[in-house]
């Protein structure tokens, strides 16, 4: 029998069948009355998941087109961002920035670590030109999880923007934006929210939407002003991934049943297990704060992890992925946002397992990796 | 029991079965083996119906965004740009280029007429530094095919680049880029591609390739440069729409079987049956040079077309669109692109006639419409 296939991967992540099918539905026009009510339900569903009063807009695009609208909407040519560059998204701000004539100012992070809040606060006082901090709540390059909630109290007491890209966080754990003072928001459709890539989301706070009224930076596909005009009306300014906000309708009304905190839970539960695992088979964990989303291990015994993350493809037909730039070679990461429950677990657990035996790397008998996670799970369960 | 439901909308139009199921498959990770294989064969069929030697680019976003990618990758600061604006998507070429900061000059065209070449050669003549002159080749709004071959064949004298929006063309029929001399060509998946909305293609001659170089406008998730690089290497610099992805193939597959001229056959047999059942029912076309994708007809008797859009979706369950802007509440639109075929429209006459019927004009025994369009598509069939 040819292999089953596993999608173990920090995005695109498993589509729920109920999903799948939802999308499979018959296009309805998007300027329709029942495109305009599945939109509002939409729009309803997205501010629930962000905690905020302010409006969510939906994006045809991935998340670097959010990435790219949450600059350009609230800021000029010449101003000065903070960019957070602990990793490939974080170095994706300034990229971005420089592209549009942005006074990039980097705060340099290790890969595997998070910033430190009093790091950010230094750099606004040095430079109170300052107009935006920029950062990852998920920098699913390294498997590390920002301190967001530290950083935007930094920011609320300056005038500069907290911009966070949580494309691989959003939905996987909390980060209600109104209480901690987000001003900038975003993330993508193919993460936690557990559908296809295409879709990106983005809200802004008061601070922010006052700031786009002066900004200079030239935008049209990602002018968020017109958008949160006609998306009040439960248009969208061009035409939107019509099946993807199918899916997405189906998504939400399942989050719902399922209740944010136990989404969260699971999620927690999920990445100690794995967490759990790597180490009782003697893998040292390469995140320092490590993200519920993912996480990142060290491959051991001087194993290529791409060689590794190759075998487990061809072999036991488990998707992983391996480490980019500095990370290559280096490291592995499981993925678990999104559509995963204990035993996805397992089955990356044992797979790893049987990969690196194969590559050599066998300190304790098969199975005491799945041991160990299927022991967090069962504490869990009580 | 509830009515069954006719989309006939210029876009989206519907999503044949097979299209449907094969986006319905689990999402393979798009930096694997499998859709790096299956991104190659998307490529070479895109470039199959675009008929160019040069690379068709995919964007995850609407034709909007390949709309601002075709001035963005192309130009500088105050460049003057010809736009062709005889409706609701003309129109837009000149709001783009304003937010970028372009001097834009508009060749303004009556609603429902198409443009005059000679009119571009004499814009060029007398603004010699127009960069770029920017066309529909189906005007969506008006119906009305603009002659994008003569308009290349006049840039092709000069230094402009030859920028053609075959948003609701391309796949309807033959727009062949190399012979043309097409510089950009864009279009969209949610018309004759029969996809749901979502990806956006463009593809760019040499001429254009080579002004690319010194374009100073700024850009980053459009950055068409950046994407050429990466999908000649059958990756995609940000997370691609899969799904859609996976359905493109399929689609691309079902129309070599089709092959281009078949298809192209069968849209030309399609406008020609639908314009002639409104003439046999007394109702006027409003587009002069019709296009193949849609039929535009001015609703007859002082009625107003909104209110006809609203019978025909309430009481028949088909929906059309009525016009925008200048044709608002004058016109209706009959779509025949993509997954359409003969019976398509026998459906769409007949409750037009109905509805027709319904607001009181009657001229014609019901069914006149409808004999008219099955005498063309019987005299097709031979």
């Amino acid at each position: 029998m040819p292999l089953k296939h596993y999608l173990l991967t920090p995005g695109p992540t498993p589509v729920p069948e109920r999903v799948a099918l939802a999308m499979a539905q018959p296009i309805p026009h998007h300027r329709a009355p029942a495109f305009e009510a599945l939109f509002a339900e939409v729009r309803e569903g997205l501010k629930w998941i962000y905690g905020t009063q302010q409006d969510v807009l939906t994006f045809a695009c991935s998340g670097t087109g959010a990435m790219e609208g949450a600059l350009v909407n609230f800021l000029s040519p010449g101003d000065a961002i903070l960019t957070i560059n602990g990793g490939k998204f974080g170095e994706r701000w300034g990229k971005i920035g420089r592209a549009y004539g942005l006074a990039v100012e980097e705060l340099k992070v290790e890969w595997g670590s998070a910033v430190e809040p009093r790091a950010v606060e230094a750099a606004l006082r040095e430079n109170p030109k300052i107009q935006a901090v920029c950062v990852q709540a998920s920098e699913s390059s390294t498997g590390v999880a920002h301190p967001v909630r530290e950083i935007a109290a930094v920011t609320a007491k300056t005038g500069a923007l907290c911009v966070v890209d949580a494309v691989s966080a959003l939905g996987a754990m909390a980060l209600p934006m109104d209480e901690w003072g987000i001003d900038v928001l975003l993330t993508g459709s193919q993460k936690a929210l557990m559908l296809p890539p295409g879709l990106a989301f983005a809200a802004a706070s008061e601070k922010a939407w006052r700031r786009a009224e002066g900004a200079g930076l030239p935008r049209f596909y990602f002018d968020w002003r017109r958008e949160r005009e006609m998306q009040r009306k439960n248009q969208t300014a061009f035409t939107p991934a019509i099946s993807l906000v199918l899916g997405l309708a189906e998504v939400l009304r399942w989050m719902r049943e399922m209740t944010l905190p136990a989404i969260y839970a699971r999620h927690d539960r999920l990445a100690r297990a794995a967490r759990a695992a790597m180490e009782a088979i003697g893998c040292a964990l390469f995140a320092k704060a490590p993200v519920v989303s993912l996480t990142t291990v060290l491959s051991p015994g001087g194993i290529d992890s791409d060689k590794l993350v190759k075998t487990l493809k061809t072999k036991y037909g488990v998707t992983l992925v391996g480490g980019q730039d500095a990370a290559k070679g280096k490291i592995f990461r499981i993925a678990h946002l999104g559509y995963f429950d204990d035993l996805d677990i397992v089955v990356a657990v044992a797979a790893i397992e049987r990969a690196l035996a194969d590559h050599g790397w066998k300190q304790e008998p098969l199975g005491t990796g799945v041991g160990a996670a299927m022991k967090v799970m069962a504490e869990a369960a009580g």
